[in-house]
């Protein structure tokens, strides 16, 4: 069967994580709910991976089969007028059968945004975590480098997720300032661990505040049988791509 | 009486715009409630002008006398306290008394705001104006060059606001893209006329979509009976910034 990758922006303020769950609003239930109600038949959505309730995502990744080919440009638009608001498809392309969105991605990135300055903002009240107190920026990007290469992330999980080894390859990882006093905490890896990025956030910010030395830091990271520092909260936090090798593609 | 100067950010899809009417929520109604309740007398708030409904502001000013000298930073973080959801103070200086925040403004800037791409975005439903259509922008910011200067805005303006010549002085138009696919038009004046903001990036829009030529544009610069284009919609209007000069404030 023809099988589909959807590339899925969503508000996560609107929904009770991505996996699908009885009686509440996902991210996973709206795509199959909305793709079934269109194709007419049960359809089965597999994403590349949970994000918690509250969490936001630009490119979340999610592949599906569908019965026969389709022109996958307005099958996308046809999905979007179906899909409640806080959730859209911004991308649909044809990959070859069997194709595992979860263990084929090459690496995904988050954005952590935190707004840092005396006052509240409520135009980013949903996006981003707000900071009073001035943080130390320079220290906060020294710190970044640090979790650069392979490292044992045990220190910066929470139990609950599927059990794993700990180590993890971060690719990149940098804290930028997109706009005045908002920075934007940015990491890529091959894969995360549950909770990895809001506490990797939560130390960083911890680095700023004075209260984590960054040696500290670079001692949790060579393991550690408790979360380091507390992960900061849903709301900041984005999902910003999920990258898969080019053979995936059918057509592009 | 001490005079004092607040910056304000809100969320225009919350309120019927900026200046006060009876049962209607508004953001001068909601400044005037807070400061009233906090300080136990009644206080006039007066804006450097009014937003329609539904346009944002991160730098709207607003000025109100208090009868005693008040410790601004705590004063403006009580009043966030009391404000409800979508409006904050984000500064607050104390100016000499009589200070007139819509007369004696040096200049204002607006950004407004337009998705380019094929697929909605949940994120920025409220912020932006969606163009499915690809655009020119390279034309576009061709275009916005055209408006700087002096010239008579007669063609980019809604009759409804008071009365008043029509030559307005743009000291800065750009086009500019912080992130792929959003753009941002950004324009800076001594002073706009009503809906003059919307109508230009209205003009822009058509100039991106061929529908109008840089030629046009530059003719309804000369002067015009009605809009020369459609007002964009509010959701993608941001009062970004009102700027005074240094002498307002008493200490800074």
């Amino acid at each position: 069967m023809p099988r589909y990758l959807l590339t899925v922006e969503y508000v996560g303020t609107d929904y009770h994580g991505f996996q699908r769950q009885a009686g509440l609003a996902t991210v996973q239930g709206a795509l199959e709910q909305a793709i079934t109600a269109f194709t007419g038949m049960e359809v089965h959505v597999q994403g590349a991976g949970r994000t918690d309730a509250g969490v936001h995502a630009v490119g979340q990744a999610a592949a599906f089969d569908l019965p026969v080919e389709v022109d996958a440009g307005q099958y996308r638009a046809s999905l979007n007028a179906l899909l409640p608001k806080g959730v859209a498809a911004t991308a649909m392309d044809l990959v070859r059968e069997g194709f595992d969105p979860r263990r084929e991605a090459a690496w995904r990135e988050y954005r952590y945004f935190i707004l840092n300055r005396r006052a509240p903002s409520p135009v980013l009240e949903a996006y981003a975590h707000h900071v009073p107190k001035r943080l130390d920026r320079s220290l906060m990007g020294e710190a970044c480098a640090l979790f650069t290469g392979d490292h044992d992330f045990s220190a910066f999980r929470v139990k609950g997720g599927p059990d794993e080894a700990n180590v993890r390859r971060v690719l990149e990882c940098e804290l930028t300032e997109p706009y005045p006093d908002l920075l934007c905490f940015r990491v890529r890896a091959t894969a995360f661990l549950y909770r990895m990025v809001r506490i990797m956030a939560g130390a960083i910010k911890a680095v700023g505040c004075g209260r984590m030395e960054p040696g500290e830091l670079e001692r949790h990271l060579l393991g550690g049988e408790k979360p380091c520092a507390d992960p900061l909260p849903a709301r900041g936090l984005f999902l910003w791509q999920v990258s898969y090798p080019g053979e995936i593609y059918l057509r592009k």
